[in-house]
């Protein structure tokens, strides 16, 4: 069962196949989580953090948590909103509703901007939406993982800090950090969520996240207490801040296998410039989404604009369910998911093409995730009309 | 940097030190969180955990969420209190403050009972306050990390059950689960949180806690909805019962290479009847306490029915700062912590011992630990009076 066995290869959108130096990273011995070995590593992690999401202000705040990517949700919807304050929800899929409830969960008012399902809401109904109320947040899902919609960051950014300067821009990235292009500090957000298990290629466990110096501000100015105790930016803040300048802290034990793992995952991808990373992942999303095209089918989202570099959501024939072709491509050696959104699971399949599947010469994971899909089609008796 | 590499025994209360077929097992190839083989590894890790807290009655539920500990804290105060209720809180050192600031996040209104350092609230004080208020929880640290000391949780059920039955008995188990017997159905216990990363054996990364079918009861008839997203029973009650049935479900995604370490060390550890384990950690204990004692040495916990099994916190010889103590201990292999209760921190030590330190045969962790200590403080000066 180790890292090195024969297995089928993991394409659903996260978690993704691991590197083996990463999985290996889990295996590290015990350590005191307040000892100096460890937390230079922590601090370090935290340091090439500031990389990926290609920030230098100094002012950014890194966080690495014990936790699945939902508790990103927490930490926004419970430090950087207070009970009362509107919130403006970009819907692209799923992961809107869940975002809302945990907002509802903190006390904030929700305003649910809804795409049909494939598309995103357009800029000038959200600039609409901007004008008519004070909005303390914004928040768009990057790459929703539900749908494979790819929302656009810049503009959208430009318009907030244009119509609405005061609302912070809060962008849900677990499906896009790594893989897509973010430039927290020129695109001035305020708020980029993930998880370590999808395009940072690190086994699942770690809420990660970036803010603004501006959002750190507006949590410090909060009326009331944060409404979480273990999501608090109260409790973590000063943890984060002592491990990045190499000094022992305590809150909550970190997990020092996860945090190895998320270092040596961090080392690998900024060992070469994040550019040809993502242009790596949009070559090979080009390829996929061809070969969808070339087999006669038709993905959610159906203005290539709104596509996702990192995953691809497909529509099945008419006559091809996913309880006989999943089953088939895993006999083939590859695992592709089912769907998500609730409206339509049934009616489609996920691909994720992220990390190490997309970027490593010695794998051809992408390669026989599509001759896969185009025999198993063909056996469940589809063919090209 | 692997499992198998020499290092120095990590001898702090947690994280402990882990045995190479767990680390083995954190670099298991990537699974997908809702395909078979995942789905019923992490359903055995759920009924493997019944076992370990002695617990077959069927309306008991374990829950294992990504987190540290302290999340543990967050899933009783979200969910088991409601904004305004009463809650008695033990008080045997600093968790007890963590605790109690937990659940003021959440709204519920604490009352401490405060032992002096080394001490544990006695049973005929915690029945005058049973019985000056209805409290909708008790709380008590099985054995607080800060300063060993060590509740009898049996004695305390049959009061709580005695003077306020309708009381929930929350037990703080983070340092006591897999050292310290606990008997949850015999007891009657309503809750027990734990991490995985102390006795339990398993790398930092995970809460994990059991609930008795009168806290769920207990849950389901609130009257406000629970006051955290990530730790909301709401959300996770069906997903663990999903998988405990094999079933696929999906809140957040769990971290399939830290089930897998959990699922070895449960394996492990169940391997062998549980009274051996207990037994054999205090037997340790006693070999301890008596190398303290021949030193001339204090514990904090100074009854020894107060002293906790897995773990013991000594005060230092006038002249002996843990600046100087601990970095010679690291030179003769050995890892201590320095103390954390905030009034005598600098006064104390605390060293660990638990799981395979002490129950696998072919480690002389804990001979090591006794030897660097006595070497250490001579070292430093130190003679016996």
């Amino acid at each position: 069962m180790s890292s090195q066995a024969n297995h089928p290869a993991l394409l659903i959108p996260g978690p993704i196949e691991f590197d083996d130096a990463v999985l290996q990273s889990m295996s590290h011995y015990s350590e005191s989580h307040v000892g100096a070995p460890f937390v230079a590593t922590f601090g370090e992690t935290l340091s090439m953090l500031r990389k990926l999401f290609q920030t230098t202000d100094p002012t950014s705040q890194p966080f690495v948590i014990s936790g699945s990517g939902t508790l990103g949700w927490d930490l926004v919807a419970a430090n950087l909103a207070e009970p009362g304050d509107d919130v403006l929800v970009l819907h692209t899929g799923y992961f809107a509703d869940s975002f809302s409830d945990c907002f509802e969960t903190y006390g904030a008012k929700v305003t649910q901007l809804k795409a049909p399902i494939g598309s995103r809401p357009q800029l000038p109904e959200i600039e609409k939406a901007l004008k008519e109320k004070k909005y303390k947040l914004l928040t768009v899902t990057h790459v929703d993982t539900s749908t494979g919609v790819l929302s656009e960051l810049k503009a959208l950014s430009e318009l907030v800090h244009r119509v609405s300067p005061d609302t912070l821009l809060i962008v849900d990235g677990v499906c896009s950090v790594g893989c897509e292009d973010i430039e927290f500090d020129k695109w001035q957000l305020d708020g980029v969520i993930t998880a370590s298990q999808k395009a940072i290629g690190c086994p699942a466990g770690l809420s990660i996240s970036m803010y603004s110096g501006r959002a750190i501000k507006s949590f410090q100015s909060r009326k009331t207490p944060p409404g979480s105790y273990f999501a608090s930016f109260k409790n973590w803040l000063p943890i984060m801040q002592n491990y990045e300048a190499k000094k022992p802290s305590y809150f909550a034990t970190p997990s020092p296998q996860l945090i190895h793992a998320l270092h040596t995952s961090l080392t690998q991808i900024l060992s070469k410039p994040l550019s040809e990373r993502f242009a790596a992942h949009r070559e090979t999303s080009q390829k996929i989404k061809k070969a969808v095209a070339d087999l006669g089918l038709k993905q959610l989202a159906s203005d290539p604009a709104d596509q996702a570099n990192g995953m691809t959501a497909i529509y099945l024939p008419e006559n091809v369910k996913i309880p006989d072709l999943l089953p088939n491509l895993l006999k083939k050696g590859v695992i592709f998911a089912g769907g998500l959104h609730k409206e339509i699971a049934t009616k489609y399949i996920r691909v994720g093409h992220m990390g190490v599947s997309v970027t490593d010469p010695k794998r051809d994971d992408v390669d026989r995730a599509i001759k896969a899909l185009e025999a198993g089609l063909s056996e469940a008796g589809y063919q090209k009309a």
